[in-house]
């Protein structure tokens, strides 16, 4: 009889240090001055903010996109998503991005597809003077199908304590200016592809017929490509509105929930906001899946971010400045007081 | 035709946020007075330490430990193993744990099992004086299997600068200190759960049998229970030989990869160190792995700790003060010159 080894069970530890060695100067690019490097490997050192600071650490995944990556093999996409939503949602507290680190599990690691996914999040980090602090990858067979592979993000940054973006601190009559999404970003893809798999069933096709075939009311882009656009970091646009003396009283980030799971959070209890659905065009991916899957109006809005990726609240005063600094603004309402026993979005 | 909702294609929001609920007090009891709490939800925030100190990052798995757990509904064993992993992992740097955040996905979110491995995480990071700051849980139907739930942690912790624990102070002849793991901790888990499939197949009985039999060879207990003990946390340990002043050099947490992947982390370039395998006795689930398996002597090394967790490296002149301060502390040889060509940790 001839021994186990660890090999023989289907994990090989030299493969993940090979497909790593592939990208370590993408890596590198992504360090700053802060970081503590070459001593020992148990775990990451950056040099603490100091004690005026607060920081602000958040943790995401991508979710089902991560198949419709595979499936069209289009991994960079996924790692570049999972660095801007963890941004997106540090800055929500106010934060700028200090330090990012990774989990990719798979069941047998394929050193291109893990160097294709982890190449991007360090690219995304250097993007954002972010650094990629530290990883750990798992090759678990058996939990994980063939080619499958699941991601999950860790980002700390850091606020000064006064500048804490606190919610609290809206008010009725305040401005709602929303940010274009690129598409659905990172979140209501199990919808999204069981939306494709009935289209497929329905046009008796294959999924990725479906996906790839050009679609006139794309433009001339599939599905697969509306679908895969790259989350949009709104860190530019922050530093912007900051820069030029924006008092932001409090950012939404539309992700997982939608409109009412999300925009909530960025107010006080007792407050919600009246927003005018005329004030964008909600991209044509959304109605292509609301078409095809005949997904009722209110799922749509709970569920997808319908063009809007985020929202950043200002007082009236400031309403000038801040689409003066940040010209894509678009000012979509009011945040007013909720009525008992109702939705806090009201969209008129 | 039905219209398709977020609910239907088979995720359901609303399932985490329940089953977050049961377990708040939990997670309440960790909080530490940095943790400022009730503001907004896109991040967790924790008061920075000064400008002295270095933040210590670290992320970790549980790696297929999981399956067993789940097999044997041992859910609280993998959530306090996540987390001391990650506080062992930071400690070997010489960090304190801060704040600590978890990613947890599955197909289908079973409130009852979250409740269990996330209130276990929480109840191991309230042990430690560590905040559970923030987490992520994702539904993903199609990329884990009915049951099936993939965890990912992540800590940060700090250390005054001074302090950082530095393979590079390590000289020639200091000595290491062993102390004994509860089992394989969170590695190598693949491999025995390929020992305990073989040995199902040779004695023509499932491997569940296989695994909650009692054994003899084990005084009585399971495999099963053998192979899930808790991943044993050695900060009580490592509090205790820094307040009895002792100058640790360096720290090597056995995990995957075993002695000769992780001893040599804790060691500078061209050392190595002569361990004396007679100076502990391998506790008895790896001979029994062993042999079910017949596994390869070396390869044994070089997936599983053997019966040691940690590896504390001190000056001669120090090791009567660490033994006097850490009583289980096992003398296990003496950091020397590396030999060319050979692998670094020589057992003699």
């Amino acid at each position: 009889m001839t021994g186990l080894t660890y090999r023989a069970s289907g994990v090989d530890p030299s493969r993940a240090e090979s497909a790593l060695s592939r990208i370590r100067a993408r890596i590198a690019k992504s360090k700053r001055a802060e970081v503590i490097g070459d001593i020992g490997a148990f775990g990451g050192l950056f040099a603490s903010p100091g004690a005026d600071m607060v920081l602000v650490a958040t943790t995401d995944g991508v979710g089902t996109k991560l198949d419709l990556a595979r499936m069209l093999d289009r991994h960079e996409v996924v790692g570049a998503d999972l660095v801007n939503h963890c941004v997106n949602d540090a800055m929500a507290m106010g934060a700028e991005p200090l330090f990012f680190l990774d989990y990719f599990a798979t069941s047998h690691l394929e050193p291109d597809v893990f160097a294709r996914v982890v190449g991007a999040m360090a690219d995304a980090c250097a993007a954002h003077g972010c650094a990629l602090l530290g990883g750990e990858t798992a090759e678990m067979p058996g939990t994980y199908g063939p080619g499958s592979y699941d991601l999950a993000g860790f980002l700390v940054g850091a606020v000064r304590r006064e500048a804490i973006l606190d919610p609290k601190n809206v008010r009725v009559g305040d401005v709602c200016l929303g940010f274009a999404s690129s598409g659905l970003h990172t979140n209501g893809y199990t919808l999204a592809r069981a939306v494709a798999a009935r289209a497929a069933a329905a046009q008796g096709k294959d999924v990725l017929a479906v996906l790839t075939s050009p679609r006139a009311d794309l433009d001339g882009a599939s599905l697969g490509d509306a679908l895969l656009r790259t989350h949009t970091s709104y860190l530019a646009t922050f530093r912007a509105l900051r820069d030029a003396g924006t008092a932001i009283r409090s950012i939404g980030h539309l992700t997982g929930g939608g409109w009412e799971g999300n925009l909530p959070r960025a107010l006080p209890p007792g407050l919600g906001a009246a927003i005018d659905r005329s004030a964008w065009r909600v991209p044509a991916v959304f109605r292509v899946l609301a078409n095809l899957g005949s997904v009722p109006e209110d799922d749509q809005w709970d569920t997808w971010n319908m063009g809007i990726g985020l929202v950043v609240i200002v007082a009236e005063a400031d309403a000038e400045t801040a689409r003066r600094a940040a010209p894509d603004a678009i000012v979509l309402g009011r945040v007013e007081k909720a009525r008992d026993g109702e939705r806090r979005i009201r969209f008129v």
